[in-house]
């Protein structure tokens, strides 16, 4: 297998994007990304996104976007893992390069919710549940995540308060990142004083929707070792795993045992432990996922997650910095494009080009996304 | 890269299954596929599919597969290429076991299509047009079909009926496999009498809608090779490659070039000419299709494909046997399926299983899948 590096990475701001269409927004970060890599044809294109199917009336994403970046009759595809749609364009480049098949890669996860109305996002979100056994009784992702948000408060005797840091550092980190959906610090008190949306989860424990495209461009590391000489972010693990579809199938809703597998493999594949990880960006879809995340990748014991944040040890200077930029709570959360804002993020700390939020000499950074209620969880290691 | 061998094939019938739900359909060829393989566990899961999140108010295919056939925690995911989902899976799977990140994949199509009203359905199938300058003038894809179709029989002096042989075969053939949605021989005056649907497309030059799913299990080469001897099916060449999405974007309507383009690099990786080819499993969704296969990789001249229909050349007994079990026309295409059960009917007929429609002494068979009129095509030629 050939070792595979990451060369170039784009991106668009994340928001209520009216003005642009879907082809525009992947287009805009896939040429971002191509300059980036100073490269202006790739083998193959995979497309990260959800549900353009029914929220843009399109589908057959790799096509369409392959034409529209002038990349015609290069291979391309589309992927869908739900929310974890962008990691999963970013695992399939991973293994065309290593597999020797194609040797340059561009992954695109693209996103554009808001010409929906709410209500309608709502019902297409919900396909990413079991449509039988979840979808159909009325149960919505936010529904979802607060009956296992409670049922963590019950088991481990947490506050509702206890969850604010993991918004107000979102949100803090965003500040500085110009790509940001919210450029709005929040207090304990705007926490505590948020509308409920579904208890005990209210407006500033959930993402928002919006509209964005994400990119990176993969190569094997052998030809740009010759080219670059030392910096150069290589993938140094990936793995992925799934859950039950229907959050009730599980023995332990409070665990997020996909996430442990898939940073399992990582993990191993990079010969690390959590410990040597400096930065997490983690999916903070609900701050109940940032907690479980937290606890199932090894940084914090199990029912342990909210006092990582208490003590102040996901912000920048902390022992494992989350959300650098903002995290889906505040960079946005476009569902299919958010893997691939990961991974932007990840290779922007590495760089050093993490302005404002640069965690002190990055090395090693984690990416982890996570479609349904934890039932589809891709991992990579990212390292310099 | 690690040389990859199919181990396990499994299909449903493909017809109107009110009775299976979209996860009975795919549940089924998958499990077929692992029975046949003597495999009770893999390490991924990948699903294609094109449109279940309209149709079936279901996406996150591959985690809802995954638990569905007892292969909780393992990778899992959903391509999507439009009518190409089915080869996209199976070549995502091909690149995940070269590149050894698994050892052992499902590659699985499954496409539930008649619970949704048929005009619903057309809408749908418009997705993997292009939403902005085809679907919203209008044109669904047999419109798009038939403009290509009179553009070829103008430049090239075909009549209507020259075109009947094509549905005949894969009728003729359908009659054999059981797995077929139709048993129903058709002569050249039940063609030309056949309802016209968008001129010239009659009835008898469109493949129907269906439900269905068929599935293949991929392992390294190296793993059987010690355990079974000789007889071993293995992928020696896969090539996708992409067109613009709107057929009026094309200099050449009637040319696939991305066919060309993704046989060539086959052909390439297998070491041979389309002349050691012994059949040909092409994508009839429409006979002016099958007739554009023919010629875009190398069976016939460019302008001649009917011409090896009416000589007899597309039989079992013929140069170049195409749509062995029937095709989308008679086998019938559930789209996001069909991929799949173009690979299943390859290893069939190089096993030696093909009953009734076996091509003699059957060695190197191709399987070329089609997404939107020709934007997306995915070849793979395997052999034993």
């Amino acid at each position: 297998m050939r070792e595979v590096a990451v060369i170039g990475i784009g991106q668009t701001k994340v928001d209520e994007l009216w003005d642009k269409s879907l082809r525009e927004l992947a287009g805009e970060a896939a040429l971002a990304a191509l300059h980036d890599a100073h490269l202006d044809r790739v083998d193959a294109v995979y497309v990260g996104n959800m549900m353009s199917g029914s929220a843009n009336q399109q589908l057959h994403l790799g096509a369409y976007v392959a034409d529209w970046i002038g990349m015609r009759y290069t291979e391309a595809f589309h992927t869908e893992a739900a929310c974890s749609s962008g990691a999963a364009a970013f695992r399939t480049a991973l293994m065309a390069v290593a597999s020797g098949e194609v040797d340059t890669a561009l992954a695109v996860g693209v996103e554009k919710m808001t010409d929906s109305p709410g209500d309608e996002i709502t019902s297409q979100l919900a396909t990413a549940a079991d449509a039988d056994w979840e979808a159909n009784q009325g149960l919505s992702f936010v529904a979802l995540n607060a009956l296992i948000m409670r049922r963590y408060m019950y088991e481990f005797g947490w506050r509702k308060e206890d969850f604010a840091p993991f918004s107000i550092n979102a949100h803090a980190n965003a500040m500085q990142n110009p790509f940001a959906r919210f450029h709005e610090p929040i207090t304990a008190e705007i926490y505590a004083k948020a509308h409920m949306i579904a208890d005990p989860i209210n407006l500033m424990d959930a993402s928002a929707i919006g509209d964005g495209a994400a990119a990176a461009i993969l190569v094997p590391l052998d030809r740009v070792k010759a080219a670059n000489g030392g910096r150069i972010v290589r993938v140094a693990g990936s793995g992925a795993a799934t859950d039950t579809i229907a959050v009730d199938q599980r023995r332990e809703p409070t665990w997020l045992k996909a996430a442990y597998e898939s940073s399992k493999t990582a993990y191993i594949q990079a010969g690390i432990t959590p410990k040597e990880i400096d930065l997490f960006e983690l999916h903070d879809a609900f701050s109940i996922m940032a907690a479980l995340s937290l606890e199932a990748n090894g940084f914090a014991e199990k029912g342990k997650g909210p006092q990582l944040a208490l003590d102040g040890e996901i912000t920048i200077g902390g022992k494992i910095p989350i959300a650098t930029r903002g995290g889906l709570k505040a960079r946005g959360h476009p569902v299919g494009a958010t893997g691939m804002y990961q991974i932007v993020e990840v290779v922007q700390q590495l760089r050093g080009e993490a302005v404002g939020t640069q965690v002190d000499k990055a090395r090693i950074g984690m990416a982890q996304n996570i479609g349904g209620s934890g039932s589809n969880i891709i991992t990579h290691i990212l390292r310099i």
